[in-house]
Formats: C-alpha cells, sequence, structure tokens
C-alpha cells in the first residue's frame, strides 16, 4: 500500500488550513492510481456543516465517472470518516478506504455509530486506518490549538 | 403538529416514483411554515448513490439561507433517514426531524447505526417518527412490488 496518496492530502489540508478550514482532506483514486476527485472540508466557504472532504470527493467522482457506484475506487482521507461520510462510502459501494487519523470523537468507522458493523449494512469496503497517523493527528491539532489561542 | 408537509411530500414522492427514483421526499421548513427547499430523491438521475432527498434539502437550505447551522429549522421527510442523513442533521444542528414511515433496513435513527444515540453524538434533534406512515410506506412497497414485476 502507497502512503503516497495521503501524503498528497496533507498538502491540500494544509491549504484547508490556511484557508479557516479544519484540515481535513479526501481523494478517490482509480485502481491504477488516477486522482478522480480531491477535495479538502468546505464547511466554511460554502457554509454547509455537511460538505466534508470525503462527501464531496464521492459526489464528484460519481458526477465525473456518471456512476453511482464505486466498487473499484478507493477513498483516502486523512482522519476517520464520521458515520455521514461512513454512510455515504457504503452507498456508492467504494471498494477500499485508507485513512489517517483515528477520530475517537467524531469517527463513524471504529468509533461512535460504527456504521460497517451495523448488521444492516450492505456494504463493507476494505478498510485501513491508521495510514501517517501521526502527521494527519498532529495537523489537526495544530490547527485547533491555533484557533484557542 | 401539522402533517401537511409530509403529505406535499408525498406528492413529491409520487413524482420521484414515475421518474424511476426511490420514492422518499424531504423538506426543510422554517418554524414559521414556510419551506426553505424540498427534493425527492436524486440518486438515478444524477448518477450520485449519494444525492438523498434529507441530504439535498440541508445542503440546499444552508445555501439558500448562507448558514451552516440550522437549529430553528425542521427537518421533514417521508422515511426514517439513514446515518448518512441523519449525521447530516446532527452536523447541521437540526432543530426537528419529522418522519414518515420506520425502516428497519436502512434507516440509521431508530435502527442501526442509531446515530443520535451514540454519546459521541454532539447533536440530538426532536425527533418524530411514524407521521402518516400507513402512507408513506404503501407508496414505497408500491414502488418495489412494481420493480420487480
Amino acid at each position: 500500500m502507497s502512503t503516497q496518496p495521503i501524503q498528497s492530502l496533507l498538502t491540500i489540508a494544509r491549504v484547508a488550513a490556511e484557508a479557516g478550514e479544519v484540515p481535513i482532506a479526501a481523494s478517490i483514486v482509480a485502481a491504477n492510481g488516477e486522482v478522480i476527485a480531491s477535495f479538502h472540508n468546505e464547511v466554511e466557504q460554502r457554509r454547509d456543516a455537511t460538505a466534508h472532504a470525503e462527501l464531496l470527493a464521492i459526489q464528484m467522482a460519481c458526477r465525473k465517472l456518471g456512476r453511482k457506484y464505486l466498487e473499484e475506487y478507493t477513498l483516502y482521507v486523512t482522519l476517520e470518516p464520521c458515520a455521514m461520510c461512513a454512510q455515504a462510502a457504503a452507498h456508492a459501494k467504494i471498494g477500499k478506504i485508507i485513512y489517517g487519523a483515528y477520530d475517537p470523537k467524531g469517527g463513524g468507522v471504529e468509533h461512535g455509530a460504527r456504521v460497517f458493523a451495523q448488521a444492516t449494512c450492505h456494504h463493507t469496503p476494505e478498510i485501513i486506518g491508521g495510514v501517517m497517523e501521526a502527521e494527519c493527528g498532529a495537523l489537526l491539532r495544530a490547527f485547533f490549538k491555533e484557533k484557542r489561542t
């Protein structure tokens, strides 16, 4: 597994932080490595609390590819997805999710709603968490520390 | 509590069914009764598995009102929201959710991920389910029965 997509997302997440957005970034990547869509959080810019990077990336990938299911694609994201984004990935039948930092407070994969662990969940991607966890987590902690001061 | 918004949504959901969309409709309504945004599912039309009526209505309401939180607004929807839409409502701090049919298979409020019952859920709207349950459920059952034949 290459960590390169997460490294690229860290660069995008840093741009988000400079724009006042929580520094989280996500991309949809094809099996051949082609990046179909990349977004950072746009909650502040769009004034829309649902404008998470993962959801925007999934929606854009569907639009660009003209298909509602993304079985052969991987969702890369710097933070464990929340329940909204995890369920969005289930709806889109995302093949694989590779994410950076764990999120005990807001995550919905390993924490909280544990979307994919529900008996009613109709699609469970392959999931790899904790990739470049230290870097992804440090960026978020630095952002919130600066906001508090 | 008025059932009028759900009655209006049933009309919109019927239009969805005619267009081949799963007949679910949702609206964001202000305290004075003004309808800010109404959508039916647009999964087929957009080729986007995340294009649920509730999510589209929340996103449009944020865009129209220019605000990311909708504390004083009610989300009306003909079916129990899934985990994606329930968590979207939590992110947007929706004041109240009033929904029609219960959804043991795909719901994320009373079933499955039970988003608002999680200790990590940061916002729980007032929730009223089962409003015009029979009519909302019958429309969905008729749609799927016709699809199977």
